[in-house]
């Protein structure tokens, strides 16, 4: 089984995401400012997994913090620092956030710092925990609403090294594999990153599920030839109204799918809704740098001189999606009524 | 100016169009057979080019049948060969028949293969210049329907290096430029080979047309984001319902553009149109190796057990097309009809 990341004797052990599909490294996090590195250079990538990492992080700050004079208030910058890696996913500043709000509040209680951390690490860790069983669970809900013969197409990777394990949108696939609906997997190779053939493509195989690597310019030739009968991809940020950010290239994904007719389904967890923002536009999408377009690792794909639009993320309007595969159920339109109900399921946990 | 291709002292002289942006090589080509694995291994590629490249293949082939018994049996049998160096771009079947045709009726009037071969050399030299006047004129009637202010995404390379020279849809987007009316080009980087990022974006950098290089996935973020007012593509064969066969991912782009009321032009000579094919369903779309998926030069970018589909081309159906840009004026709807009137005006010349 692929291991995103784990927790070993007070250290966040990443496994290296750029160099895979050809090499297996690992990093060993001691500091939290290494982690937050590792999610700015994508080492660890995939919004629950990116949440995950925070929350381990927010416990290697803990302990750095537990030295200083005002505990609570360098904690607090170390998690203002964190959550700077990267704008769009929620769940970064979420789990970041869910840390420091358990420190504070125990700290007003007179907790000592130290006990405090030893706190922080078991939320940490169920956090981790958690995430892969709500995986299993919109794995579950997810496999029942694919057709029969499911021939899915998806983009990015929205896996078990997305996540915790298991995976949101290839949770999906794998549970539909399990209950022998899946025919194929189609997956767009998800340019100027490669998450799509590096990463999707490389957890498929290793489980033995059937997958065909695309580039991201086939995804509506392919609908229309190889019998796609449905969409499904993760998510970095969904908005109250349903309008959802995710990996650029999903939306393009989506108007081919509306002109074809096959649904189009989004997996991710609550921790991914941003109940704050009323619609995507909302959204800060992050932009990275143009080598990552005029560049291919080593190789230079593009002349200097030309100018570059590296958008990192695109939102998808809620129109054109046909449901939010949670580890509650799946949320349909209408999205403004249905994620309020979310919202509140989630809050009586 | 770049030079897709020149007839010198009886060789054709190729510009290596893989190694490009990096290196400027040259092939010369003595044998037909060198032209024809040009063009099979995209050496020289664009439909117009590789039509062009085809006759002088042809003009190569007639010098060799002529030490031949049979000159026009062992001609037809390099032509056949010749043509099925790639099965898309109806170009080259055109080029290679024309003179091909020419030869025959020649052979019929008893001239001497000798000299026939020489008229066989004022045909290509005659197919080259012209290529190069259609696109002024296609150049001329695309920049008349471009909007002012003019953002244009194009897909692949349309370019001078498609073609013998100015290029079809950068054709048009040069001559945009010339009378002010361009403000940009995003150019789409078309994987897995990379034309648009490789070649589009080199020749107008060196022309100094300002150009934006985006992935493949980015261009439906780009329509909503970047006020693209249309789109220009070219065509490697129109059949005579307006269907459209270009490079793959062009679907989706006209998808993505019809979602944002943005029109979508073709631009292609006469020569790129099928008559004989009542629909795209019937263009043959060739697929190519998987491993130009897989890998992008040195780089290994997928696991080796996974499948792939490499489709090069796909068709744009004709109501996604607001207009074909061609040499004699814009064809619009309703396309059967007025692809048949151009049929015969070409006819007349």
């Amino acid at each position: 089984m692929i291991e995103t990341m784990r927790w070993e004797n007070g250290k966040l052990i990443l496994l290296d995401q750029t160099k895979l599909p050809l090499t297996t490294e690992f990093i060993t996090c001691e500091d939290y400012r290494r982690v937050r590195v590792a999610i700015k250079i994508l080492e660890v990538r995939g919004a629950p997994a990116i949440g995950a990492a925070a929350a381990f992080a927010m416990v290697l700050a803990g302990k750095e913090a537990s030295n200083r004079p005002d505990f609570v208030g360098a904690l607090d910058k170390m998690r203002a620092d964190l959550i700077t890696a990267r704008p769009t996913a929620v769940n970064l500043e979420w789990a970041a956030n869910k840390l420091f709000n358990l420190a504070k509040k125990l700290n007003e209680q007179d907790m000592r710092p130290r006990e405090i951390v030893s706190e922080l690490e078991k939320l940490a860790v169920k956090i981790y925990d958690e995430d892969i069983k709500k995986n299993k669970a919109m794995g579950k809900f997810g496999a029942e609403i694919l057709p029969d013969e499911a021939i899915v197409l998806t983009h990015c990777n929205a896996g078990a090294l997305a996540t915790c394990g298991y995976g949101t949108a290839l949770g999906v696939i794998r549970a539909a594999k399990e209950c022998g609906k899946l025919k194929m997997v189609y997956s767009d190779e998800t340019r100027p990153l490669l998450q799509g053939a590096r990463l999707t493509a490389y957890e498929l195989c290793e489980d033995d599920i059937p997958v065909t690597c695309i580039t991201d310019g086939m995804a509506a030739w392919t609908m229309k030839k190889k019998g796609i009968n449905c969409v499904v991809v993760g998510a970095d940020r969904i908005a109250s109204n349903g309008d959802t950010a995710n990996k650029i290239g999903t939306y393009g994904v989506a108007l081919a799918a509306r002109a074809h007719n096959i649904p189009f389904y989004i997996a991710a967890p609550v921790s991914t809704f941003d109940f704050s923002l009323a619609s995507g536009e909302e959204i800060p999408i992050e932009e990275r740098k143009g080598e990552e377009i005029k560049k291919f690792r080593s190789e230079i794909t593009a002349p200097t001189k030309a100018l570059t639009f590296n958008p990192s993320f695109d939102v998808t309007p809620h129109e054109l999606i046909a449901g939010i595969i949670t580890e509650y159920g799946v949320v349909r339109a209408p999205y403004i009524d249905n994620i309020k109900k979310l919202q509140e399921l989630a809050k009586e946990e």
